[in-house]
């Protein structure tokens, strides 16, 4: 017979043992750092119905869900992130929990992906602050994303702060259609400077209002330039309260100690939809995508009947573990400490001998009875150091391993 | 706006921080057990070409699948089981690593489900032992996963050995048609005695051979069953060959201790297709569904090129999560140790004082400042015992909590 499907579908990917490994020690990690928090796991199903997805995904985004039908024809979809499902969870099954409910998750997310290296299974590990509406919450997440990578062993991270609101300000006033709104915010998200002048050119604003929207991706650097931003703005209030809210932040991250780490970032937009205040991103200089992100999504439960303020974050665990290998903390499986062969009619003897020492070490019982050459050569080709030949007595022999 | 997909589709669930937490437990437990015993994680991804999937779910079983299609109108599908992703992965990337390969998992698995109670996506662990041939691979499969569920505090389990090659020798004398065949598999896996005699009774078959069939289901019990089984098949020496094999299978489980909960059953068939020698199911008495299974598949990795002998098993987690729960060992998460509070204009003194706790206790610290009486009555309704509040100093408070 032809070897059938032994290929892997684009973007999706198989971990190995030394990969497994640190995903699960990550994993370990992250788990006892929630906890200490107050942070509590919680697991949603993997797919669900499409119409509970899709809010953080509308518009030309729907297309990144995969999709597939139930029996009675209903359409389902893979979760593509891990907020929406939570904010249906904490809407409907803890809707009667105390707030503010603090939950965190690590999986798989799924979305449809075409461009090479991408991914379209990839894994996410993340915090929902649920019903706290204040800029400590905020603070809360940013704080425990960066504490989380420093966990990880992620050198030089730094953290940029934005603020859906300033923008939605600055947008307000311009009377856009929903198209162009659309195309001058897909520009910022792709911080494409070239495609923004493009786009504003082509619209219909006076200097001023052009001025201030393509001096947005400049508004990078320190507290000097939230009030930059403030002067951009003239005074509009919508504008003001997101630059007040993103300095209480900027102050708070400093008695987290994270102060040097943090700038402002008036120009970032993310990708997703629910925002509506606070949204940052972390990353290392010189590795080339964000480590995480997240924000305040306010209207999000609202959608699930339960209105209520939120905050979170996600950080991808692929890119985690890739920037912690550039920076030379790879990591691999130990083999056994112990290889436990019987000699041939001794496999009784054997078994009890592996069980016996498993209290103490990490024991391969060997499926075959061999001899001390056959032991030997075994051991070394699987880098076990120690081995226990066992026959009418017990002989223990250190191989020789690179 | 009309509160939008808040239901979930049938057969899914989301696990709540008390069942996050128990199933986080085992894992962890279980990562730590399959490592003493010389197995390494692995993680294949959710979906794959549903050729890849399909060859344990032949036939009618493959409407079980969850299928969908890539951009390209590819077929792909869920991952039904690990077995069938892990002997792909061992008959690829991990093809050259030294044999045997021991290999664990932990995760999802999906199968369209109509019934109501029963579950479209439940979590499987589990593990692979792939290039030993013997009875002792077996033994250890069995061993291991009794002794999972020990270590998960399951009490009373129960073994059930059988072997797919004995029926095999059986039903091969009997030249039946491959429907014919499959009709007694299929009565004999429901374990379904009516339906077996009403499936014989239309077959055109000899007493002798009629009554070797219908004695199947009633050969269970202890090594003397096995001898009756040899006087059924009558001098047959692939089914000779099978009995051998379960009775060596057998004495080295007594070598694991385990001889006291093993029963051989003759009529064990288990639903997947791709088992090939001794299959077995762990279960509970008075538990209506078995924990888990599993047996030897050694013609599966050679459908992705790598021709060679495998053994396993899977347990189903939820299944183990009721059982203890029916046993009385239910848990839940307790709350965090501390709540620190700032007094008002005392947050970032707050911040400082929780992430110094956060060294010894789990803590969380409230997003709005509070005074001692908001802060008690706060504490209490979390149920967290003691309270300290930030203000120009530091006061530790014990919160009556039920």
């Amino acid at each position: 017979m032809e070897p059938a499907g032994v290929q892997l579908p684009q973007g999706v990917h198989d971990s190995g043992p030394d990969e497994a490994e640190l995903r699960r020690e990550l994993a370990d990690l992250w788990s006892r750092l929630f906890d200490r928090w107050g942070y509590r796991e919680v697991v949603p199903p993997t797919f669900e119905f499409y119409t509970t997805l899709a809010s953080g995904f509308a518009g030309q985004k729907a297309e990144r869900l995969f999709r597939f039908f139930d029996r009675q024809g209903r359409i389902l979809a893979l979760r593509p992130d891990f907020t929406t499902p939570i904010a249906r969870l904490a809407a409907t099954k803890l809707a009667d929990e105390p707030r503010p409910l603090r939950l965190w998750y690590f999986g798989s997310v799924f979305r449809v992906e075409e461009r090479h290296g991408y991914r379209s299974e990839f894994t996410q590990a993340g915090v929902e602050l649920i019903g706290a509406a204040g800029p400590a919450a905020d603070a809360e997440v940013v704080a425990l994303a960066v504490t989380a990578l420093n966990r990880a062993g992620v050198e030089g991270t730094r953290v940029s702060l934005g603020h859906t609101g300033f923008l939605r300000a600055l947008l307000a006033g311009l009377e856009l259609t929903p198209g162009e709104e659309e195309a001058v915010v897909t520009e910022l998200t792709r911080r494409n400077l070239v495609g923004l002048r493009d786009v504003l050119g082509a619209l219909n604003l006076d200097e001023k209002q052009l001025k201030a929207l393509a001096e947005l991706p400049h508004l990078f650097g320190g507290p000097e330039k939230l009030a930059a931003a403030s002067r951009l703005a003239k005074k509009n209030r919508q504008a003001e309260a997101a630059l007040d809210d993103l300095a209480t932040i900027g102050r708070l991250l400093g008695a987290y100690g994270l102060g040097e780490r943090v700038s402002f970032d008036l120009g970032l937009v993310r990708e997703l939809d629910y925002y509506t205040g606070m949204v940052f991103e972390v990353y290392v200089p010189g590795f080339g995508y964000p480590l995480g992100g997240g924000g305040r999504y306010d209207g999000l439960t609202a959608r699930f009947g339960l209105p209520g303020p939120a905050t979170g974050f996600a950080l991808g665990v692929e890119r985690v573990l890739s920037v912690r290998e550039r920076q030379g903390k790879a990591g691999c499986v130990k083999p056994p400490d112990v290889l436990v062969v019987a000699l041939p009619g001794c496999e009784g003897a054997a078994v009890r001998e592996a069980l016996r020492r498993r209290a103490e070490s990490r024991v391969e019982l060997a499926t075959d009875p061999m001899d001390e050459r056959g032991a030997v050569a075994y051991a070394r080709a699987r880098g076990i150091g120690r081995i226990v030949l066992v026959g009418n007595g017990v002989q223990e022999i250190e191989a020789a391993v690179d």
